[in-house]
């Protein structure tokens, strides 16, 4: 049943229109000020029009998905913070307390803050929703993180997110995630995906000594020769070498892809998830905005991999979809732009000599 | 009396205060998300604090100053748009229609729109602030811009608007310009102040062709071979090669950093001032946030000379503040991660093992 919503979900999915795209260029060109003098803003602008589909659209209503999950590969000492510390910033997200809340607010965007695979029994919590398939996952370093179905119950989780914001009439998603160790999946996710070699794409997490770094790599290395992982089949990696918050993000930029909503990547577990959604359905690329890039090194290939330039450069590494938040606003500045500003002919502007 | 000013208020700019600064670090540390992981909103909102001295600071009220002039130096055809275009924007501006109004109400800022030295009879109209100097600098190609008392009333102009905000409550001052035919003082001041080649620091400003920026830079070439401005003398500088909204802004500056507010740096000629007003007093310096790196080549010299990192890289290069806008909008979330996140302890989370 999850493989059958993932593949209508895939199949829903369009390419962005190229022709309104080029409207909304037009557009900005008849605006007060010098062409293509607000560069990024306004590229930003015309892909959310050939998006949405709409050339006039309304300043889009955001929400920020925030998926939690445990990994049980910190069995292996590769993060520097205890894994009840997931559960716990999970209890302070609903309390209001953390980075996400503070940004996403000064966006004005809602955060819906998903258990996707805690190891903690929440029991029935206002504000958390409960979309738990098992209380983490299981050591990588030893065998398969999860098994194919439940993979694909993660993609799925995501998609029907994504679809009941496109219902509930938000106008533009950002992804977040919250788990501690998953820089671990996320690094083996990207070496999977891309290639690149193991140290390339492996950093400090949330702050690892040298020693610890080093364990991160060993155990990345030994998960991969482990799983084989084939990057042909981008379940079998998310499976294999991944997260459940990994799963719950790429199923979600398809969901919202599949209802022509932009979605706003966070940071390096962000773009790892990007991966396996591109490979499942290329046409979702387009639908895509990198807020920043991460200090996180692995940041960098997934980035290119995906051919994302990002907006922001801001020595990030927090996750939770915190640079999500400052991409929202930027894109919401770029839609008040297109909205907003006059044109030459209504302001009796000269227009550049001839 | 206004050299007195001038004097007066450089005299009153005092040092950051570098142990609140710390103390805001300690704070900053103590949240809820590892240390350091908020990069550059945490060297934000420690710089903030040590500006306006005060550890719990409010989110700032933030207010644009955009200084409109003309230049005389159009004559010599170094800008795409003719003159008049400086007084149709600043219309522009009153009505509500370009770019610095829709990207300040984005950030919630207020924007001040002042005539300092535009060529066009306001008369009297509502919204627009006179401080006419005269109409438009002298061409800088075959003589001084301006009389060196009329740059010490640029700076007076600026000075006194920073006094105004502080007395008012604001907490947060961006830098706007409008004046066609402003990149080209901004070059000469940028090669008087760096003594960089012209031509490293010459750009097309809103889109000169290939003809009119090889006549660009021999304009420039030949206006600081005339006018010889001595570096020593930074008001001489201004006075000889520069213009009345540049003036304007190092007012500005001083004015702001006197009464310890922080101002958020526009784009190259933002930052050709900034060159002035720092010379004039250097401590002034770590009052400025850099918002962004324009496109227009000479920008990247004058961060560097004001040893400033900018915020954004957005291919920006309209002017008018907006780029401040966006950088005010991250200084607005600096100060909310401060004030708004919960502390390790307050939320019962785990810190990092030992």
């Amino acid at each position: 049943m999850s493989a059958d919503l993932l593949q209508r979900t895939i199949n829903a999915i369009q390419p962005v229109d190229q022709r309104l795209l080029a409207e909304a260029r037009a557009c900005l060109d008849r605006l007060t000020k010098p062409v293509g003098s607000l560069g990024r803003l306004e590229d930003l602008a015309a892909q959310y029009v050939g998006i949405c589909g709409n050339l006039r659209p309304l300043v889009p209503r955001p929400a920020i998905v925030t998926f939690a999950a445990d990994h049980g590969v910190t069995a292996e000492g590769v993060s520097a913070y205890p894994s009840e510390v997931t559960a716990q910033m999970v209890l302070n997200f609903l309390r209001g307390g953390a980075g996400i809340n503070v940004l996403a607010s000064h966006v004005g965007a809602v955060v819906r803050v998903v258990d996707i695979g805690v190891a903690y029994d929440f029991g029935s919590l206002s504000g958390l929703l409960d979309r738990k398939i098992a209380p983490g996952t299981k050591n990588l370093a030893i065998g398969p993180a999860m098994s194919r179905e439940e993979a694909l119950q993660a993609l799925a989780v995501g998609i029907e997110l994504g679809n009941a914001l496109a219902e509930e009439g938000f106008g533009l998603v950002g992804t977040g995630d919250m788990g501690i160790g998953n820089t671990t999946p996320s690094s083996a996710v990207t070496v999977a995906m891309t290639g690149q070699p193991v140290s390339e794409v492996t950093g400090r997490g949330a702050g690892l000594d040298d020693r610890g770094y080093r364990r991160k790599i060993e155990v990345i290395e030994q998960a991969l020769a482990i799983n084989r992982p084939d990057r042909r089949d981008p379940v079998d990696v998310l499976s294999k070498v991944g997260g459940y918050e990994l799963g719950g993000i790429a199923g979600l930029i398809l969901g919202a892809a599949a209802h022509r909503l932009p979605v706003v990547l966070d940071g390096f577990i962000s773009g790892a998830a990007a991966l396996v959604a591109m490979a499942l359905q290329p046409l979702c690329r387009d639908y895509l905005i990198a807020s920043h890039l991460s200090v996180e090194c692995g940041h960098r290939a997934v980035l290119e991999k995906l051919d994302l330039k990002p907006l922001l450069d801001l020595d990030l590494r927090l996750g939770e979809g915190t640079g999500a938040c400052l991409g929202i606003g930027l894109v919401q500045a770029s839609v008040k732009i297109l909205t907003g500003m006059a044109t030459f002919e209504d302001a009796g502007v000269s227009d550049r000599k001839t």
